[in-house]
């Protein structure tokens, strides 16, 4: 199974927490990476951040999250995001790209205004040093959050936009794909983050009723294999919405279960 | 627009009536089609649902539903279906195909077992003389009920198992796919089929909150447009499940708003 040495928490798993609770949970769990929302650095303050991240010796396996790119005023806000990613070192900047634009049923044009709105950002972040990381969103989300729904459209944004830029594989949004194994292959170095949860059944919201790794179906080590046969070294980073079960326990417990999941079961 | 004349509606669009009350009040409301459930079929006797549907002149857009090949018991129940499909005069039997088998995480075995249990049911629904209309299930739905989550897959599967297995397409299922308009023109004379309803924006659950045509965010018109270009003449089916809101409304109304629906925004 997985390395926990790899494990990084993305703040989402540690909803009621703030910035500082969730870096300072993480360094006494011996936690070695955290994924912060920008929502909570924002709160924290960019500065803050990064001085309490270095001085727990925190990876940043990534920052979410930019994208939304058919709403308005996506570019400004977007730049400001890749700032913030450089500021705290995050390894990438993950892109949740956006779903419709508000009163349309055009979901080809969301999709040529989320390329044309990645090709817009690329050379800032590019500048940056920060490299842009294209989430593929389940397709359940595809109206109201990302209209990139399969890694095989990710993989192709990828091919028509050159460098700076790769993909962020959660598995909750790509495990009942198809074509997920050989997209990953094709992926292959341009994999940039690797998030795990699980999918539970029955799941009772669309949004907040992730399962911890192992409580679902989702076969986590043979994709983990997969992401590493294409290449990947980075974080196992873990992301759960779970406003019913794990947002209402004490983050040392949620913390203990994390790392002994990815023990076991990753 | 969609013509009238072709609309048809499912039983789940009428989920506390029985079959012998649904038939009666589309046969009042001057539909000319009707598509059963099972259960409700059963519920009312066969021989007399063949009964009251030719008393009432409808055609019979499909039955609902035979598949689950990943559960125990499916052949039986698949042949009883396609008995019963034949019976009552239906145009196809719907395929809903199942999902994970108890236990298991192996969504790859589930799909080999899928296309084997097709390929045993095929001979006896051939010589039964009735079409078998896979139907990919939105991705949410792989673990627990279909895991042919695109039309890409079960054109896939006709591929495979050649003659009297067609596909039957719901825009609910299939709306957000990249790749769905190719797909339809690879049906082609393949498409058993057409099922709309929307998708709404919230959807607050994932099972029974879809919405009356119009009232979310499908392109309903460009899909039926591309499914008559590649061929398709038959029913346009209304299938809604709707706890919180259209089932809790007289049948009269539901039935006077599908016909307003289909003539004007499908």
């Amino acid at each position: 199974m997985a390395d926990v040495a790899r494990l990084s928490i993305n703040t989402a798993t540690l909803h009621r927490l703030t910035l500082r609770e969730a870096i300072e949970a993480c360094a006494r769990a011996g936690i070695a990476g955290i994924a912060p929302w920008r929502d909570r650095l924002q709160e924290c303050g960019v500065a803050e951040a990064r001085r309490l991240l270095r001085t727990h010796g925190l990876r940043v396996s990534g920052l979410c999250r930019g994208g939304m790119f058919t709403s308005a005023g996506w570019l400004d806000d977007n730049r400001r995001a890749v700032d913030e990613a450089a500021e705290i070192g995050a390894e990438c900047l993950v892109l949740v790209v956006g779903g419709l634009a508000a009163g349309s049923k055009n979901i080809a044009d969301a999709r040529r205004q989320v390329r044309d709105g990645i090709a817009a950002l690329l050379p800032y972040a590019r500048a940056a040093g920060m490299p842009l990381a294209i989430e593929p969103l389940h397709p359940m989300y595809a109206a109201d959050r990302a209209c990139v729904n399969t890694l095989a459209q990710a993989n192709d944004l990828c091919d028509a936009l050159g460098e700076g830029i790769g993909v962020a594989i959660d598995v909750y949004h790509v495990w009942w794909d198809p074509s997920v194994e050989r997209e990953i292959e094709r992926a292959g170095r341009r994999i940039l983050a690797f998030h795990v949860c699980d999918w539970l059944v029955p799941t009772r919201d669309l949004l907040l009723d992730r399962g911890m790794m192992g409580d679902g179906v989702i076969d986590i080590p043979r994709l983990r294999e997969r992401v590493e046969s294409a290449g990947y070294r980075g974080a196992l980073e873990v992301e759960i919405f779970s406003a019913e079960n794990w947002w209402n326990r004490p983050a040392e417990e949620v913390l203990r279960v994390c790392k002994e999941r990815i023990a076991t079961v990753c």
